[in-house]
């Protein structure tokens, strides 16, 4: 159970994006400030350059390092002793690429949201500097720091399901049902491909199944796919609100997948089902303190987090306990950890350790965009099948 | 609200198949015998003559109008001035087109197990003998009879959902998990295409789906479909124990629908979600008293069968009242009932009242097996789409 | 599992009210008419005598057997060879002493509503004639017939529970919250001390709880008990729209009670909580098809009825399957199933049969009055202990 | 909604227990350093010194403040210009008084968990001593900073509910179903009532139940109040493991609560139902993001978290935004963020916003004993009713 102690030194830790106006630059700080793991120490926070030092300010940043712009920032930074060590780029899709490439080549860790960039070359290029830098990219899949996304890799991993057979993934909100008109600027920019990227919803939503899936289930891979996409709202095109996405996996096995933003009315989120040959497992994140088991014969087990009959793993990961609810900031306190972890390890050379140890990292966002990439590609030609390549 | 009190005679029925070793037959009489509707005079129950015909006299019939067979049932009876009027059929798939015309011929009326027959030129057949000779086809699509499917259909057809965008159907569930070395008869002829038919899991349980949906989306029509059907145990081949169908309406709607009997330990059996532009509704046959009405931006809502906020056709039909629960066999009384009304609206020849009368008929058999026809179609091409015709 | 097959005699059965004005009559035909082990031969439906008698041919019965009252009833049955042998009452609490004891005396078997009488004394009454006469006197109890119901009844008897330590039960309800200014006829009744007897809530639904935990603890004798009741609405006074109960137990068992029908809104019916040493059972109406079943330390098991799992005795009363839902017309089937087999029993002079066999009759009617009684008593004094008696 | 920026000073905090044995410290911790509104400085965090100064080490506590006890804390912190504001006490019950008054007396805030102390004569000297400091002394009801508890509050001060007739509260768990022979040191303290004080599962988990009543209905008070209680585990009497409370409010409403640590199984935690003349609210910190809002005669509505409709104080104090699931840990964070404006507001002689501002305080902490020295007194009686005073 993690109780805040920690051997790893402080982290001395940056932001771009995240200001007043954005939604998940508090689940960055929630994340990465839980046990002190991290320590903000200067921003780039807002384009709006004095309502973000302002805002920095407040979250108890000093005032001359809450920077203009990510430029600023490593110029400033880099010069000083104690200068930032990794930074959290929240920002919007088209903006990743610079930005991870630019801290990458000053010498900093980055953390990025999802998804990472627009193309698998962006993303093997990262990748190289990243490894010839002796850097970690971290990306911010937020959801799979709960225990009980260990709890269901855990059990596929020891053979409790048997032979996966189906992937049953839905990532579904009706919040972009009406069109755009009063759209956000949060809202507009993931609508324009010239910001968001090839997709909407499939990068936006879509990617953060795809990823829990991989974690469940590392062993399978994707022989084929087809996606059918479609924008409800026809402004949104040539990107796509809705999109149904079947895979075939290498072992036979079936998946499919639902992600859409005009789900009118759907407050349940995302939802997996991993169906295997002997028993199934069911969780979502609306629920995430529990899970549902299922063996074909016998009565449905529901397991409640923090339990000890879990797996010793899952319980290492728990924070509150059994009977005392977690939320999505504990589980993103876990990623933001995890990529801690994966930090300390790099700076020690400690290769092995970087091995075996879970977090989402440069592989895991060049995968989700691998995905996006054969997704649209199938949709593209019209939602025919593509060898995932 | 339903009490029992009926104008319409008592029909004079009778039924082939449904005995001691069935189960759907438990349920053709708790439909039919509900409420004294019909009235059980004659059946050939059982293979093994001698087992049906003690089972007949224990479910209340004359020993001698306990038959061999549809043939001799038909002989004895059109040879008696009180002879059977209407004759359901709860025999494997294979024998439902024959026996149908057989009874049709014979100057009775019917009501068949779905899926009705193997092809769509069957259906047509039989409509073509039905229509002439002035006689009513029911097919026991059994769990369209509950109120709150009435509801979805009152709702749809007042526009409170707005325009229909996604159609999500499933059911599922893992009772053929494992191989079917010690399966039951009753499983033995639904995996083999000669007694089956071109499907297995697709016509078992996907035409509850598809008709389901037609009931509460009438104006919607597939333009065309996907369907990737499997066989997770291989001695199942060349039928499907697993399958997805992408549909695409002429509305623009897009559908997806799961069906499976490998879904190892899944107890929720079927749920269906239509998606409006303004709302939701949310149905599951597990828990079929309530009904999730969701307006983007509003609480959600949960609807209660028999309250007073309902449609009045929801409240004609509903026969426990609020606050006790209804079961699939206060479905089946329902949908058993319809078909009493068309027997008796056609014997008085009001097809005025038939024109509008909503109970599955012939055509809601003919449609269920010309959408197995397209899967399949597609299916065995690939999976790939194909016009729907 | 019940498939309709029975070897007892059709019983001619009449009733005393449940016309079209009332509700509760057609869950008495639901129940008795399901599998034909009842037929419907007479009744005096109705105040009104024509529409009583409209109503009863509507629902099959001859004209000349639907009487202006229950003492036409038995002058012209008693004199028929034909005659009916068991009469359900379905008319307000206030006549069901003066009825009961009128069928018993003219040699008819009794199937009368809850709360049986007004005191225990008439109970005590009725049960010397009915012995004296060799007659069944069966209580309408009609939850108690599902399969679950008796799966926890099974699963304490094994001892898998342990020691009963905390019994737990609501029955609330929010359709008395509003006052009673247009309340119905069926309602007016009920909040009246001279039609209703000594309680509103506590007899017209608390009784229900307390059949049901008496069915499934039957070791368990209360030793003292404390009710407070009170009126929200205060004409209802000297009866009570909300009332709670603390019970214990003679092996130390401690329960609590809630019943209401002022809790607005509430949709959730009743509720079972069965606590023990090692596990806990969890079980309520509005869901009957599954149960819960919690040991301390272990996932919790929903177990669903149908399956394979559970104790023979609770699928030897399934109806529908698994996977299929029963609902409370289901419970009533089982349970004038049950008086019906009860009543051949004493026709054949089989007491040894009925020793064992479980159904409500005479005895639950006599304990749920006794309980109603002591309630009364403890509310009376002040919301003090009694001594259960 | 929150972000994190804040105008107050970052608070110089302690702790005193909370170590690496204990569960709940981390609790406070979380609460505490959310987003940076408090800096913990020092603490005596085990009775093992060694081991606290290590675990304080490990959550970045400089090695010369981490102290032998609460004494040495007090003596070393107060002769720093930077020493400690205000320390949070993790420690069993019996210890509260002590060292609250010590803190106090030495200058310093206090935030103290629940129950406070023993009685309630305790609670007004402690509080005679804070009003004279200017000190703030705060109680850890963590569960009260859910943002539906404040929207539960609000739509009672609106009228939504109409007036309120009855409470309904439940608090049980099982983890205490077996006897305590394994018990480990945080479960012994709790059944000894030197080291507890008057109550075990009253006192524990009970007053959560009462608080949260208390923030949702702050104009109800109890007149009386009769309570039952019972040791299921002999070795804990003459504590509770199980309790009945029974309550009249001033307003002619009626409370019943159960709490139990013997409910074997029971993984569902607490649940608050509320019910007015027009609607109820029911509540459950199992699923804390969601809250049923049931107006008689209308559908359920299901408010869910972080959405428009809700109160603007509701959404003031949201964290995760809407569709992101908060867990106990941010509830906690709003209530140590309170307590935190308390005490800024004390430094600056705000006392207008102490007025009006809800914060758990000593009225709180005294209210909780004052409501289980009842429940003692009738209890003790013999479980009858007595006069709250």
């Amino acid at each position: 159970m993690i109780n805040g102690e920690s051997k790893i030194a402080r982290l001395r830790w940056g932001m771009i994006g995240g200001g007043r106006t954005g939604q998940v630059g508090y689940k960055h700080r929630t994340g990465a400030l839980r046990d002190g793991t991290y320590q903000l120490v200067c921003g780039a926070f807002d384009l709006d350059v004095e309502r973000g030092r302002e805002f920095g300010v407040n979250i108890g940043v000093a005032s001359d390092r809450c920077y203009a712009d990510y430029k600023e920032l490593i110029a400033k930074e880099t010069a000083r002793p104690d200068g930032v060590e990794v930074v959290s780029i929240a920002t919007p899709n088209f903006t990743h690429f610079e930005i991870t490439k630019a801290f990458l080549e000053a010498g900093l860790h980055v953390i990025c949201e999802k998804p990472l960039f627009f193309t698998v070359a962006e993303c093997e290029e990262v990748r190289k500097i990243a490894e010839a830098k002796g850097l970690i990219v971290g990306v911010t899949y937020g959801f799979t720091g709960h225990p009980l996304v260990e709890q269901m890799a855990m059990m596929v991993k020891k053979g409790m399901l048997g032979d996966i057979r189906i992937v049953d993934l839905q990532y579904t909100h009706g919040f972009n049902a009406g069109d755009d008109t009063n759209a956000s600027e949060a809202q507009k920019w993931r609508t324009n491909p010239k910001t968001s990227g090839p997709t909407f919803v499939l990068g936006d939503i879509g990617t953060h199944l795809y990823y829990l899936s991989e974690v469940v289930l590392p062993h399978l891979k994707i022989d084929k796919l087809l996606c059918d996409r479609k924008a409800f709202i026809p402004t949104r095109e040539p990107l796509e609100d809705h999109a149904t996405v079947l895979m075939h996996y290498d072992n036979g096995a079936r998946g499919h997948l639902w992600v859409s933003s005009v789900d009118a009315g759907n407050m349940r989120s995302h939802r997996y089902r991993f169906v295997g040959s002997k028993a199934s497992l069911e969780w979502t994140d609306s629920f995430p303190n529990q899970l549902s088991y299922e063996v074909q014969g016998e009565p449905v087990k529901i397991l409640h987090h923090g339990m000890p009959y879990l797996e010793d793993e899952t319980n290492a990961i728990d924070r509150m306990g059994a009977l005392h609810t977690e939320g999505l900031g504990d589980s993103w306190a876990n990623i933001y950890l995890w990529i801690a972890q994966a930090i300390d390890a790099k700076k020690r050379g400690d290769e092995a350790f970087l091995k075996t140890h879970r977090y989402p990292g440069i592989e895991a966002g060049t995968e989700g965009v691998r995905w996006l990439e054969n997704c649209v590609r199938s949709a593209d030609a019209g939602a025919v099948w593509v060898d995932f390549k």
